[in-house]
């Protein structure tokens, strides 16, 4: 075989499988109670609203377009329906503010792509999506950590990233119900990444991945919202904001958006043509029709079935988790998150899970981009049902205690 | 407004709206006969088949996994049909060595990714296929030029490139019925841009998009299949090949595929886990489908189409282009390359042809990495009926003969 690794470009080095991933491929047994996932459960899909809307575009003068190539920025019909979304969340925008992307994983690699030279740094908090780290990843950039309610200063970041060898070049958050921790960034927090991004004169990248789920308590205006109130025209703003379908309707067809002031959506729509030229015609097109349609019924009926299970999850780890377990109590999204005691650490409990308790999640280290956080774990409760949740917690409570008297 | 372009990368500068594709958006006119574009007849569209599938796909159990989440790599069915249609080509392989991407273009894009750092070389025919110019163009590579029948030695090739700060990284070429040429590179020249390679130490990137669209003369196997018979295994090679099924089933899919060795395979699937998760679960199982079910015929019924064109085509540039121009005449694709005097200027050319004689076509000087071939243009048969062929080839003819008479 060819020495490969002489001929690949030096952003190569930091593409690496993830552990995670890896040991989760392993986890695909009938006998384990897996929280590890975070995809939503299948059985809520429109499957039917789906087969209507591919069934109508065969039926209608669309077919020949549907299968042809399109425009880079995106099918215009759903371009337009999501400027009626926004405004509903306080994000006033136009057609040329809002772009398709194929998946909102993919708006987070093309902003990588856009602000990163090697070296620059992002700021991000301490656990972050894993996934955006490894999209920014083949960036190569540094990293330094985001804390909206802390007390670093511009200053001091700006002087870290010239340690590192270049600039500050975004702050990248979730602000509702994150992956991994399911929490939620306060109002005074994301008025607190504004004014820095101002004073560091950077952009901020919202991942809004679970925004529309949220099960209680008020909604927070998305950052993107509060800084056009402030800046009278969302052209005028820094906030990047990343959405997704993938967990209100569906991720198979890769659907996802960005909404930004126009110089960025410009760029990124020039990026788009030269990468991939457009994203799927025909599953625009039906995430249109089934968006159009009825996306507030399947929210509703989604937001139905994950609070239970988040209520059933909270329940049973209050019931069966000893003394010393911490964990967060989201508002939404699909994610709770464990911190275990000091020295305790989670990828090691998981190996001892999956050999006695047959229970899974994921450990939380993947998610720090300075590799701490040893002694956390994530469980979702998108897929389970409260047998599942009350067992496996149940199990994961007796382990856990074991090993803490041990 | 901000200023964002202090903030973007130094990859951004690169990234520039094409003046083609802006010039081309100003040519939907009803009275306009365009050569223009490069994309395949919708009225050849397997529509009536892709249908069936989708409807298939909903009335089965699959339709939960072709909404949900899917593998890096690509749908496992698809890749395993893949492999069979490789072996007909002599490109022997299997499931490991198959990766599905969004289109070719996101292929091309993966590639340039994983081999270039800036500053290195990418080698290129003059005149290639823009896109590919523009996926590379991100990783801000220079060019040198690809000479598959010429006479550069390794050592220019390597000087030139130290020269411009890097290494010669890949040989990109298509060497069927290329985009914007039509022309072919022989077996001798394959076997030369493979001899080079190896001297270099470099990929070899060849280009299939076309390479199922021959109309006559005799197949000339893939580089990777020539390269595969030397070395006796896929995993020993370096071409890597990029395939389509834009032109032969649909592009709105956006379904692509590379086969290659498993090292590079592997890479580019980690890169794909971090950019876009996986292309469109739904898309690929509908691929699969109705590749399954009737992929030959589907190429059969375009081939007599686009063949039929590219005689019309023909004919009517021997009967009315002038004498001192000259054309390729392909044995596959969708291009015609013409060739016009020199000092006569193809996107002047067109301007006085969108005003007066109402028809369009390519200026070629896009195609070139140096800037070069000014005096040449790029015409596609691919949607054109005989009656538009005969009246606007006939109006071109009798513009370039004015032009060259003043």
């Amino acid at each position: 075989m060819l020495n490969w690794e002489n001929m690949f470009a030096t952003r190569s080095s930091r593409m690496r499988a993830s552990e995670i991933r890896e040991l989760l491929k392993l986890l695909d047994q009938p006998d384990i109670i897996s929280f590890a996932g975070g995809i939503p459960d299948p059985a809520l899909f429109p499957d039917k609203e789906f087969q209507a809307a591919y069934a109508d575009i065969f039926n209608s003068a669309a077919v020949s377009s549907a299968l042809q190539y399109s425009v880079s920025e995106g099918y215009k019909p759903l371009r337009e329906w999501l400027v009626k979304q926004m405004a509903a969340l306080d994000i006033f925008c136009e057609l040329d503010n809002v772009f398709i992307v194929s998946g909102s994983q993919q708006g987070l690699d093309y902003l990588g792509k856009l602000f990163l030279s090697p070296k620059d740094t992002a700021l991000v908090a301490w656990p972050t999506y894993l996934g955006a780290l490894q999209a920014f990843n083949a960036y190569e950039p540094s990293y330094d950590q985001l804390t909206p309610n802390g007390n670093r200063t511009p200053d001091s970041y700006r002087a870290t990233a010239a340690q590192n060898g270049g600039k500050v070049k975004f702050a990248y958050l979730s602000a509702d119900f994150s992956n991994p921790t399911g929490e939620t960034v306060d109002r005074a927090g994301r008025e607190n990444v504004l004014e820095l991004a101002e004073e560091l004169d950077i952009a901020v990248i919202e991942d809004a991945a679970y925004q529309s789920l949220r099960y209680d308590g008020e909604p927070i205006p998305p950052i993107l919202a509060l800084e056009i109130a402030k800046k009278r025209h969302i052209d005028n703003t820094r906030t990047i904001y990343c959405g997704s379908f993938s967990k209100t309707l569906a991720p198979g067809l890769r659907v996802g958006f960005v909404v930004a002031n126009a110089p960025v959506i410009r760029k990124l729509v020039l990026m788009k043509q030269a990468a991939d030229l457009h994203s799927s015609t025909i599953n625009q097109m039906a995430i249109t029709k089934v968006a159009e349609r009825g996306f507030d019924a399947q929210v509703a009926k989604i937001k139905a079935a994950y609070s239970h299970r988040r209520d059933a999850m909270l329940a049973a780890l209050a019931k069966h988790m000893p003394a010393g377990i911490t964990w967060t109590k989201p508002e939404g999204g699909m994610f709770i998150w464990i911190t275990l005691p000091k020295g305790m650490d989670g990828a090691a409990l998981l190996a001892k899970s999956i050999e006695t308790a047959k229970v899974a999640f994921v450990p939380g280290r993947a998610f720090f981009a300075d590799g701490s956080g040893e002694n956390t774990i994530r469980v979702s409760f998108s897929c389970a049902n409260d047998v599942m949740i009350e067992e496996g917690i149940g199990r994961l409570g007796k382990l856990i205690a074991k090993e803490i008297g041990s």
